[in-house]
């Protein structure tokens, strides 16, 4: 036990990651996957899953499919989307929402089309941002089929009256797929127990939502790989947001319910601004508690209630599938002017950005790593002056040092965030002083779950 | 169950009623009732209670009577109190304190007395307010045998030396009886449970303390006997207050211990200003909890805990009883200046008044009848768009619609009230969503109670 | 059982007492034991046991003694120190740290030693305050063999280059013993259930800290001693600090864990400022509620929490031991200026300061006695008027008289002191009216613990 500890603990330690490299790395990622259209379905979803599973060194991604059409739950898997070409011609002939040129312009599923139309028709089937005039909107329509296109409010203004050709280069194959990627990083000590740790990867392109998670999620799993010990499994998921997960979960469902301890939903991770909490319903899952005592020292934190959610915690922590999950962000969807626009662009991330991200979700494992529920094994307080874990010589008496504060508080009831909260610390920085306390054997595990 | 739901909430909408007929005929009922002289037994009593039962139309009220003298507890049923006349004639032969003028001139449950005596020895029989000096008290001595006459401080200043002859035409029946009445409003649904609703009349000549509890209790009757549907069954009691809900409890203990959901004293309901709530002692009941949820968002409310208790919910709450009801009132006895004065008149209340005491009252029920535990029927988040719930298109999120929050809130353990709470809503507000929720069968009651 | 209240509660009035006396006799036992070097073994210790003893009349202080050497949990009994003398002879000639003057020159458990020594070495057996330079520290090294000298840093910077003689007359007896003393004050209701009351006598001449915690304890004994009535057993424990309670936890652990009802460790309960108390760890024992129901409305109060204990509480409060006790302190421990050092003297208490110590416990003591469950014998409320207990004219209803109040929150749940905290009085002082109603047989104990 003992020895274990220490790796454990030894290798969780991010501080000795290369710091400049990796955040550099994950931007390199974010540029590469830029420029792909995704979307719930197609061939952009599955380039990008092949990107990351790249960046993951290969042959560690599972990458699923499941037939369109297929019921999962109330819900059915759409039609798989193909999307070639797309662009308008005006009455002056100039092309204009070129898919080729940004891909946000075609409504995303859009169906196919090629006609001249009026302008008055046209307007219908244009979406833009009277208050944002200067950003490509994002638009989808998966459940009820339409065509479309995006455009700037500004570029929409200047449109006259005319015959304007229309051509969307898109099918729906109702034979088609739609893909999800997962896999499962072992624990070392053959705990059932799972940390879920799922993102999605369907949003065309957009940096911060939705390249982010991903990427984020990628360089946390290779963190993860590296380290020596693990408690916990870890399962990764990466899945078209909402159908996607509500596939995960009908597959997956009783496994889940059975042995997921702890689930981070990662989504917009990658600019400098606040970190973000977004709540499960009930607020008091150890996801919520681990969370929160990690993030509430950020110097910037926003905590929002399930009220506020957004992403696939909503599937997550549906009442009959109840896993308890949070959401963690750094400006969160739907609370930054650029989301879901062209705005979101490679200059609203940053490496430093993603690497902030990356960094929270490791001290967000290192808390969850290290919590347990401990008991001490000698009466009244051991005598530690004789172990050197104490002075010999008292002059006053100031506070307790930190050994013995640690001991007091292990009830069997307290976990070791608990006692972190009370002595206003991070749990993960108690590791050196616990390996201590184990190694003499002053507390031992409780038969208490955290 | 469907179509019952939509019954019960269709005709639960208070906001259909004819608000100016109602409001109005309140005020007259309080002018009917206003002059006549009550007390906690005896003729005006009783006369009382049989225009209130012809103002609910008749054949609803139940009147009951126990003999004076018999055991209920630790108390014994007073004889009763008949009044007939009461004046003084001063020295200089006017009849000042004169009954018929004001019957709150007389010392409440008065002896007879006719004689002369001088002022040095009437000045121990009279009763007067130094601080009110133009109000006329109202005082009564119901166990302790006493004459006396009330008269304002201002007259009773004016009082010179000499023989005042003292008359006071009363007298106590050992072998009277005690009124009180009753009825139920059945439920529609075969439920067993009911909701105590009860007020009390034993006051003479004053409008809000205590006209505006019963006349609001019979309207609010009037409305829950139009409705087609009602979960709960209604139990409306009008006593003579403390002796008569002691006489009540003692006769309907057990019952009322095994069915009380909730229960409401309605006292001093007509004026214009404030609402009150006087919490039960645990403030934890679930008439705690709707009354709170009601009143808390009103713009001008007082909550007052069980230490500010004095109306009959201090014997439905005394601990061997304990049906956890609160009080309802808008300005709270003992609260307003003219409380238990001649100045508590009908100048003191108004149709408003009233009308704004019955409205918070049905939306009280309207909050009880709706509160549920729900259990969700569907895993995920069911497809709101395929069933016109929610758009099909998707442009920002913002937070989620309010059919998708009800549904993640009813997680078999939150009620209605809470959810409600959640989304800073009053319950009652969800009941068009709810229909709609439970026709589509996304919901199903469970099996916890409220 | 009536009379039996009553005698409790006329006995328990601390008002009663001789103020001026006892407070000028505690100041007394204070200069008497000033002057003893006391360490957590020798004859000080004894010798400052028994003058405890006879102050309290004789034959009541057990004294009990454990062989050094012995092992108690985690920790061994050390050896005896005898100290008869010490001093240093300066290159001029001049006898400093004369242990004669003032005990506290000592390195308290230092070894024995005689040589000639230059300044340079001198200076790593020197202890002094660099921030307080005119007092001397109390420093000690129980666990690691030293020798010493403690000075104040004005004296120690005066010293010169050259040979020093170093005088100490001291040794460890390994066949030595460590004494304390307890005794128990024995309920008059045959119950088993004790208050734990511990304090420590370890500290050489200092008043504060720690002569003023044994000296309230005797005299609240004197007092208890004198009552005719008490519900519980008062278990006095007298230890030298740390040690000597594990000794005693060590011998009574199983018998402590059965019996203790509620436990105080006072300290530094002498001088004329704030009040203390430092929480158990988690704060809501029946010890942390009657002390915080007893200081908080102190005009001067501070409340700790367990982070800054520092007596015995530490090893009663082991989560092994778990005993649930706090401290009680005026000026805390380790807060204020004067602590462990020579000027925590006589000047430093007051006879005042050791009475509000000694009424403070009696309050807290007074308080535990009254608490209990009780449930009414009535249903609804009685008929107080009836008993004399209640006005039997009514005018207007302001707040339900106290009795009331109390009838109407003892439903089998509160305890007295929960309903003193609802109605912002202490425990205490409902002594007269609870007999009262006792008396009249309105309320009986009920089968809930406190």
């Amino acid at each position: 036990m003992k020895k274990l500890k220490r790796n454990i603990v030894d290798n969780l330690d991010f501080r000795s990651a290369d710091f400049e490299d990796t955040s550099k790395a994950m931007y390199e990622l974010a540029k590469e996957l830029f420029p792909i259209c995704r979307s719930i379905t197609g061939q952009g979803f599955r380039d990008s899953l092949q990107i990351l599973n790249d960046a993951l060194g290969g042959g560690i991604l599972q990458i699923h499919s499941i037939q369109s059409g297929t019921k999962v739950f109330d819900w059915i898997v759409p039609p798989e989307w193909h999307i070639k070409d797309a662009f308008i011609i005006t009455p002056d002939g100039e092309k204009i929402c070129d898919f080729k040129k940004h891909n946000l312009h075609i409504l995303n599923y859009s169906e196919g089309i090629d006609k001249e139309i009026e302008l008055d028709e046209l307007q219908n089937h244009l979406y833009s941002l009277e208050e944002k005039p200067d950003a490509i909107p994002y638009i989808t329509s998966y459940y009820k089929k339409r065509w479309g296109f995006c455009i700037t409010h500004n570029e929409r203004k200047k449109l006259k009256q005319g015959k304007y050709r229309v051509f969307i280069d898109a099918k729906h194959d109702e034979n088609g797929v739609l893909n999800y990627a997962d896999f499962i990083i072992p624990s070392t000590q053959n705990s059932k127990e799972e940390i879920l740790i799922s993102t999605y990867l369907c949003h065309p392109s957009m940096a911060n939502n939705e390249l982010s998670g991903p990427i984020v999620a990628i360089y946390l799993a290779k963190w993860l790989l590296n380290l020596k010990e693990r408690k916990y499994n870890y399962r990764f998921v990466i899945v078209p947001e909402t159908i996607g997960s509500i596939v995960y979960i009908h597959k997956h469902l009783k496994h889940l319910q059975k042995h997921t301890k702890a689930g981070f939903v990662l989504s917009c991770l990658g600019d400098d601004n606040t970190y973000s909490l977004v709540h499960s319903p009930s607020q008091n899952t150890l996801s919520d508690k681990v969370a929160l005592h990690t993030l509430k020292n950020k110097e910037n934190f926003k905590e929002y209630s399930f009220l506020d959610r957004g992403s696939d915690e909503r599937q997550y922590n549906a009442p009959l599938v109840n896993l308890g999950v949070v959401g963690i962000c750094r400006s969160k969807y739907a609370k930054y002017q650029e989301y879901h626009t062209s705005k979101d662009n490679l200059n609203f991330i940053s490496p430093k950005g993603l690497m902030g991200g990356l960094k929270t979700m490791q001290e967000i494992i290192l808390n969850v790593e290290i919590n347990e529920i401990y008991e001490n094994t000698i009466f009244c307080e051991p005598n530690l002056g004789k172990r050197g874990l104490y002075h010999t010589l008292n002059a006053s008496i100031n506070r307790p040092p930190l050994t013995a504060n640690i001991l007091a508080y292990c009830d069997g009831k307290n976990d070791i965030i608990d006692i972190a909260e009370i002595l206003n610390m991070q749990a993960y920085e108690f590791k050196d002083l616990l390996e201590e306390i184990l190694e003499f054997k002053l507390l031992k595990t409780s038969n208490m779950k955290t």
